[in-house]
């Protein structure tokens, strides 16, 4: 899937002159290293957030203790700021957040394989959960990987 | 080497009760995704830095305009700079820095291939370079995260 996600993010973005971020906690920087893994990719990605803990979401990104209390680290609120706050800080046209439950078992009271994603662009900041189920910590992360991925590319 | 490095990172890390963190320019994330690709990586790993642009590495660990200007993003002085300002950002005991030349071709009058490493601890912060060759995009990437690793687990 990256494979084909990431060039074709480069190539739109490109042509679009937009610039891409991204604030990981599950994935921990395989978005990242999937944008920065074609040779160009500094003409659109300039910097990226790996916010495992709930510090270095409210350090790195803004995210407010209360809505990480309120909500949980796995949620759409906090992913929805974790987004917003990346978009802001690099100065990106496009940003996703990606805050989930790898595995193996759950957390929070949250089941494993649920996964929260934010896309923030100027029109605004959409949020959604998928849950891939209990498929185990690597593939669990490498869905999430492609589906923050293909939420860059509807932006573009 | 990833699937050697990291368990033993994380295992002796957590041992020592040592925290880690890395900031990354050509590996773009690769190291912080290697981290966290094992359960249990919370407990020493807390935040990550993908900073691929002279601007990322400013605003996110301090890197001195001074300093880029005269030696280039691709310098055992950049690097140094990386690591100590994510070691101090991320409060971690052992920060590692990467930058180099991806490729393919060579930028910065300086050849494809080319890594410049920084380890930061306690004792005090140690710098390299590696001629990885023109192996082409991938292949430097690997071989800097592998390495990458093996410094911090120097460390240990």
């Amino acid at each position: 899937m990256t494979a084909l996600l990431a060039p074709r993010i480069l190539e739109r973005a490109k042509a679009q002159g937009k610039t891409v971020t991204c604030a990981e906690s599950c994935t921990g920087g395989m978005v990242a290293a999937a944008l920065t893994d074609i040779a160009g990719s500094s003409a659109i990605f300039e910097r990226g957030f790996v916010t495992y803990s709930n510090t270095a979401k409210q350090d790195m990104l803004g995210v407010l203790p209360d809505t990480l209390q309120t909500f949980g680290a796995v949620s759409e609120e906090v992913a929805r700021e974790m987004a917003n706050g990346a978009r802001q800080a690099a100065k990106s046209d496009i940003a996703v957040a990606i805050s989930g439950i790898a595995g193996p078992g759950g957390s929070e009271h949250k089941p494993e394989g649920r996964v929260c994603f934010a896309l923030a662009t100027a029109q605004g900041t959409h949020t959604e959960t998928i849950e891939f189920g209990a498929l185990g910590r690597a593939q669990v992360r490498n869905k999430a990987k492609d589906h923050a991925l293909s939420l860059i590319l509807s932006a573009l």
